[in-house]
């Protein structure tokens, strides 16, 4: 019988492109799904002269790979891991590893990590990012889990991962537990910011400046070539320039009403279950909630008026340098999210007790995945001059690139108040950049009004931390402990 | 041996002023607590008089309740509720009532209200609000679970609840299981955007326009009278106005840092699952979460500049209207804030199946609790008008207030974006509006993106809802089913 250096369950389109990757590489992998006419299709199809070996029970499937066995599932999220993962624990010999590399909650990955530990078993919760042509090419992998898993893997997960220009792999051991699982999770929510922040320059360039299609895919082109060099933002320049049959733009006919499938809002449970700014994000996420209220916005645009026409008249009076404000708003805005989204690894690290490297972080996003820019450069820069810097945006790359679109941000949020369209990302990021910078903020109120109506005391900027004070709010005089 | 109407089990001072409330009213109370020292001082002391049962075990306390038993648990959430509970399920007898008046979690309500009907109990989980003079004297009693024990408690419950000012008790039965506790857990993230909204306009006054304390005060009291007549406007110009021995405002040497308990968060939490737009109380909850990261505020204040002086120079031109502006901004903010809310609670009713009274539960809110506000009658009036209103911002009356509010509203964001100053609430407020009444949105780039990276399909503006459609983004030309 062959032998398979490893395995792979779940052919659906990512998991085939994996194999494909990993036969790219050398290495023999074995397949088995659900479905046995799924794999017989993959075989003849896709995996035809690959050397992939074909596998109808799982006992066959287990039983031709080497040891420590190495299983890779690419099944769905949630319950049909558990399923799989108990199907196998069976079959399995003391020191076998088993890889989730689907989307799972990082807290089933800490959970499986254990039980499986308990059992002899080594788990790691890989997140993968990249989508179909990422699978198939070079992926963003973000393994964490059982650490003497890794070694045994990292070969093959190295291999085929995505390469930065200078061949360093966009994979590396995140941590323990659901480290991995998480950093992917974070990935999610700063690609819903991103998207969100690229919707809101196109936003204000079509019903604010008027834009044509072909000139907004020109202005992100050229963004493309500058700081905001990334792959969401090339995209957008296709897609701004796509036509159909006819040279009409095809971005027209979509409808409005955007999707979301759970990820970004994990970002902001977690970052609210650990007391961490995560506004941007959490504002990125309710825009596509508003975008799918689709009948009350109609009847809301009857009521109320529509906050815009589509004329382009808003802007007549921007100014011809406006969309280069625009690009300031949008990078810094950026900043604030991309600050704020490590601000919550840092906080997770803390709270779940892994040592994350920041930096590393970063290089594991530079290519394969959604999110990848050269701003990510930027970011691992940062770490590499302060390992322990509690915020990007205390770094000095950053302070400078904030000073300078400082203007350009306050006068976008400005015009787009003035006209009615609708900033969210943009205005919260501004609102968040200006309050993180207070020396004093208002909260000094609120824990006055939970004082006055609940007693829950106060601390004093004169007294250490740590000394409750009451007042009774309703007579004049000192406050007593 | 005497009997009594109903037994309390938890001393704080929430369940003695409850059981205070109830002895007002006519009843005959006993109390359980575990220890047993804090029952006699109770006894001996606030409760002398009263003809308040003390009992020393739980049998005792269960044995002189007349039937079927009304049993009010007064204990800290979580855990603790489910232990006494479970000490109390083998001393009942069918039919005895379970009261949870804690701070309970929505779903634990639903599921103790399961757990109980199978053990032929009945649980109610009743939301109450109004802190420790609320209990005393009348609060808002938000009762929700089995309806069968409704009409054993309704009595008592609306006997000791807060009444409008045509007497309506400030307590009906909201609806099925967690029902009650859900209403409860909405008042209190709301209770989180009113406090914030208010904080806004104290620091813009403040650092913005250099007033006083008096002034801001007057200011506050003034409002108190108008639209804003509500709790939280008065104790605000308590607060304002109060000074310590020296004449300086008790204010100002408070502590910046919030706290939050956790049922702004939930609030938060419930519309991400239930994907609804829930903008400003997250804000809200975030803007307490910066607060407290003094250390950090202090470090980017330094390196980035902080955000504004206190010495009121930026609002020199902002004219001398400019407290209505910010009585405009907070009113509209408000608005939205409340639009928000019952618009998860809809979402919510929908989801758990509970047929919710809207304008009955404004009410709920109109006296008693933290919340209450003339303002709440406007609500009730709404649904009165339309019962099945999706959203408040959609009922005349409101949309002529937002129409007056607007211009206000949109010169105190531009004038804070201006001058630094952080009104995440009332920005974050602004661009839902916009938002909400924009007939087309930028989410079509949103889903072309995810069409491009994920193949994720699309809708047409031009097609039925329902089909899918899905583009070569790299390839000129029409869009393949």
């Amino acid at each position: 019988m062959r032998t398979a250096d490893i395995g792979l369950i779940g052919l659906a389109v990512m998991g085939q492109n994996l194999v494909l990757n990993m036969a790219d590489h050398g290495y023999t992998v074995a397949v088995y799904n659900r479905t046995t006419a799924r794999t017989t299709e993959f075989l003849d199809g896709p995996a035809r002269g690959t050397g992939v070996i074909g596998t109808e029970t799982i006992e066959e499937f287990v039983n031709c790979l080497t040891r420590p066995r190495r299983v890779m599932l690419m099944v769905k999220a949630g319950g049909p891991v558990d399923a799989i993962v108990n199907q196998l624990v069976p079959l399995l010999d003391e020191g076998d590893i088993i890889i989730d590399g689907g989307n799972s909650y990082f807290e089933d990955s800490i959970r499986r990590t254990m039980d499986l530990k308990e059992r002899g078993l080594r788990f790691i919760g890989a997140g993968i990012s990249g989508g179909e042509e990422g699978a198939r090419h070079g992926p963003s992998i973000m393994p964490g889990g059982d650490p003497g898993a890794w070694p045994h893997v990292k070969g093959i997960l190295q291999d085929i991962a995505a390469k930065v220009a200078d061949g360093t792999p966009c994979c590396d051991w995140v941590g323990p537990d659901g480290a991995g699982h998480y950093t992917k999770m974070v990935h999610n929510g700063i690609e819903y910011g991103d998207m969100q922040v690229i919707a809101e320059a196109y936003h204000l360039m079509k019903v604010g400046l008027g834009m044509s299609h072909a000139d907004m895919a020109a202005v992100f082109r050229r963004w493309g070539d500058g700081l905001l060099d990334s792959y969401l933002i090339d995209i957008t320049a296709d897609i701004l320039g796509h036509t159909d049959e006819q040279g009409d733009p095809t971005l027209e006919v979509i409808l409005d009403a955007a999707g979301q499938k759970g990820t970004g809002k994990w970002t902001v449970i977690s970052s609210l279950d650990l007391g961490y700014p995560m506004t941007l994000v959490a504002e990125a996420v309710y825009a596509r909630v508003v975008s799918a209220l689709l009948d009350q916005r109609i009847e809301a645009a009857g009521v109320l008026g529509s906050a815009v026409d589509e004329s382009g008249v808003a802007g007549q009076e921007w100014g011809d340098d406006f969309v280069d404000a625009i690009h300031d708003a949008l990078y810094a805005s950026k900043i604030v999210s991309y600050a704020q989204g490590f601000m919550l690894l840092g906080a997770a690290g803390g709270e779940y007790g892994w040592d994350l490297d920041y930096g590393r972080i970063a290089q594991l996003w530079r290519e394969g995945c959604i999110i990848r820019a050269a701003f990510l450069d930027d970011i691992t820069a940062a770490f590499a001059r302060r390992p322990d810097l509690p915020s990007l945006l205390l770094d000095g790359f950053f302070t400078d690139a904030l000073r300078k679109a400082d203007s350009g941000w306050r006068r976008v949020v400005t015009a787009a108040v003035g006209a009615g369209i609708p900033v969210p990302a943009y205005s919260s990021a501004l609102a968040f950049y200006d309050a993180y910078r207070s020396e004093r903020l208002p909260a000094n109120l609120i824990q006055a009004q939970r004082d006055y109506f609940g007693a829950h005391t106060y601390e004093r900027i004169d007294r250490p931390r740590g000394e409750f004070f009451h007042t009774d709010w309703t007579r004049p005089g000192g406050a007593a402990t």
